[in-house]
């Protein structure tokens, strides 16, 4: 239901720094969200592709265990086709980089609730997936995270996290027998956070760059 | 998602029929959706419990159809808890009474996508049910139905509708064994169009009597 | 207010099958809803030109039967109008074909409800037609239908619907002249059920052909 | 579809001034908008009864004159109908003078659209009048009004406002026939601009009494 | 928040004007906003960059004096980025003509309120200023506005409205020192009223050459 | 503007645990958000006080960081008076704990972007606080807090995150000169995670004791 938007994607796409000259007249005339330079810059930002931002209703919660895992259950699923179909829209090498990687994780996610409730209901959960009906390792950009056996890999903060998680995620993989493990702390493969370059021509970050150098200062001399 | 606005409801909620006597005070200090009778009078609405009109992106159609099963089997178990939330809410009869029926009937479809699911992946998906764990007939107000078998009975307005229907909702109902099968056209218990009384403290339907006695009369003529 | 989403205009819209192949890459840079073929493949989807859903907030039903006469007449030209901005827009030739059958049986509601209004009030609302001001006979695709006076036609499924709708559509129709009469059942242009092609690129149906001979053939031992 | 919040409605909500003491403690109980208060204290707001905010999708504005005025007209009704539910919910004695006003200056619009109308396409719209089908003199709170012949004045700011509405606003009334006239500059009967008195339990206006007095002499010096 | 929609900017947008020609087929494959002409023909609307139209719930108003100042000093600049975004996407020189006309008149706004917070608080918040930070004067089309000192100027309908302005309102332009003066009544740069061309191919405003004069006629008649 | 629903204050609505006894009736006549028990049941969500869910368009990111501090500054300072509102409407000690709590954390926000905004413009902007203009420590369920120092305390949850933040976070309070501190890690006030009781009534978690155990077994097992 929510799309994700990529970090980075709007940058560089200015044409020069000079706010009079036009430098987003580019953006203008291509399909895409004007909504999203005009108001949020080149940034990231938590809506779908129709605009609408990330909203509190999605979150279902109706207290009925059952119910509420098959709704998280159908979402994971529901999400990984809407990134299948976002991969299928672009060949950039970045954008299909991310989607690889989030089917893996995404995939993770789906299984753990196919396996909580094959043990609330008893019923082989799992054996529906992958949906759609496309193994990840299909796509070449996810492979690189199966090879590694990431499908299998559960991630938490610390060993006191989610204490009961280690009883569910036991076992293999259904679809290649890949162990499932529990992780705890980040994944080797997370990098740092984005550093996105300045961008002037949306006034990012706001400041000549004189005065950043003296607020720098200022700040070093409290040290 | 969608709560039931149970038509009749406010039906006779006036003091009395003159507009200058403040004829709907007695609805302004209920809890309540007050936006309901200042636009709509008495009448039925497809809102929900924060009168949010229902919405057509509520239907989901990827065009997956494992998926598309698996959002309307969820859907119709999501709907079935907050309806029993409703009856949980309410001991007015007849309140009551069209619950019963709605799990008996909504009970019926949350089946038949579990077993259309079963066809596509194997997966015993009729297990689940139902949900929350609360059989039909464990509520009195639904026992009437399911005595009449009514759990088990899908209905379509011809055989030519559907067709493919048939092959899939066969057998028995897994809880009790009723056997399960496809009735051509209404049931029997069905009702016809409500007809509820004039309520001219809300301008309904905003003739006087004598004018809608003129306006039949000419339409008569024209026979 | 809500425009039609024309059901299989998406249709052929993937360059290949393979979704490792970007076989939406050519969409995205089109004007247009992302939005839809990201979460609803190439399907028809109740949605406005700016994707919103239809919403049950837009039936108006104050209990008023004038007002909600007059509401309607009004809904009805206003949908003409946006109709006519969307056959101006595109010179498909689908498309303007629906528009074109579109534009006369929406005629025919705008004047049921000038009718009704004309009874109740003695008014003559039927002289303010067409709104816009373009006779369906000016555009060609509408013609079509006009010229088997289908804008006289008022369809029921049975005689025993809306019973009293004989007394008011009844007469002849301002315009031309044209009887006006009430059709029990379908109308003989009715097409059946549309039947898109399998569209692997958007997974759907979602299962490989192998796999749905599978199914059929299960089905059809059940029977 | 926009019904009135009356400003002051709240005004004296409060049990004293004391924050820490529970001071809207009152209203939690009543059946009301609660976001009301929690984050716009007792002011007035452009919201419905459900607590939503006046939309600017409301202007309806297709170009095609004929329908536009026709959109207004009904919307005209429209309010009127929810003014005369809102009347019938209260005996409050100033929300019913200020409906009676509203009614009384809501029927020239309405009027206004239907004479414009008329001279667009003939039809004598007017003949539709009232709707809901209570003339204004009904309400008592309304007749103050109707008898200082208040129905028939059509308002502009100067004579250099809309210059051609002398020509459609004239004649005399179809109800009753008192003369419509164009007055140039504000009703007789306008009140100044609300004064609401201080309310500390909501903070309002935000300052101290003797912060007050000492920003009122500082500005006072500048002059 | 919300995007300024140019009056006009859709003029001349249809390739002649008979709606079976396909008048509008060249808006279609340009980004853009479909829903605007479909729904709304050329003329301006009160909705953002997505399409959402104005909202009430964007009135912040909480009592606080401190607090909603300081919501609308933000609100000024909010804008002012917004708008130097809209600047850089495009180099029509009317649409930049209006837009370098708004930064100033913006700019007095928040300058206003900068200096409302800083009698109340004492904070020179006028220091922040301008947001983003680009003078009014790097723009060569707002130039031509302060070179007149236009960003000095406060206007209000005459001497009785917001009478405690004047004392506000008073000393010197923090950027350049021109003299902050409070004018009765309109800009002398007002124009008049916009007054568009007819748009036969959006049916505005919908009725014939011949029409129009014979109602234009019939009006003066009743003069 | 998104106010708080607090965890567990419908813990123990219910009139015991028979479903079909309508437990859940004493809540219909309350004024509240019905939505919340018929489809959350007694769970927090992370909805206003409208039942309107947070949207990520709450998230303001223009790319300008004076502009972005400055709408999180007003922010911080909005939810302090609606949370201030939140607190005069209730006297439940729990409640009011709470949001003393909250007060002094909303607090240390609001001066750390002040602080922000003071090293990039140069302007005091912490002496506008607080606002409303009521310090925390005026409410004595805030008082055991500021007691403690907290409102001078900024939590990050090692030193690697917001490394730059301790050159910003540094001095004393001006409102009461205690030290300004970074600390890393949890507040020492921090409680474990709430585990309220199960609620037959409305499905929480959907099992029945014997099942719950017999998962629970099972899942030992696997250990």
């Amino acid at each position: 239901m929510v799309s994700a938007v990529i970090n980075g994607l709007l940058t560089g796409a200015e044409s020069g720094d000079d706010v009079t000259d036009s430098p987003l007249k580019g953006l203008k005339d291509q399909a895409g969200i004007r909504h999203h330079w005009i108001n949020s810059g080149f940034g990231a930002l938590p809506v779908n592709s129709l605009g609408q931002g990330w909203n509190g209703e999605y979150v279902f919660n109706s207290g009925d265990l059952v119910l509420d895992l098959l709704h998280n259950f159908f979402l994971e699923n529901g999400a990984r086709m809407a990134k299948i179909r976002v991969y299928e829209t672009t060949d950039h090498p970045i954008a299909r980089q991310m989607l690889g990687y989030l089917f893996v994780r995404g995939g993770v996610h789906a299984l753990a609730y196919a396996k909580a409730l094959e043990e609330l209901t008893g019923v082989d959960v799992k054996k529906m997936l992958p949906i759609p009906n496309i193994p990840d390792a299909d796509f070449k950009e996810a492979r690189r995270f199966t090879d590694q056996g990431m499908h299998g890999k559960l991630y938490r903060f610390s060993e006191t996290d989610f204490e009961g998680i280690r009883q569910l995620w036991t076992g293999t993989h259904p679809l290649d027998g890949t162990p499932l493990e529990v992780i705890d702390g980040l994944p080797e493969t997370a990098g740092g956070m984005a550093d996105p370059p300045e961008a002037p021509a949306v006034s990012s970050p706001g400041l000549h760059p004189g005065e950043l150098a003296e607020v720098v200062q200022k700040l070093m001399r409290t040290m």
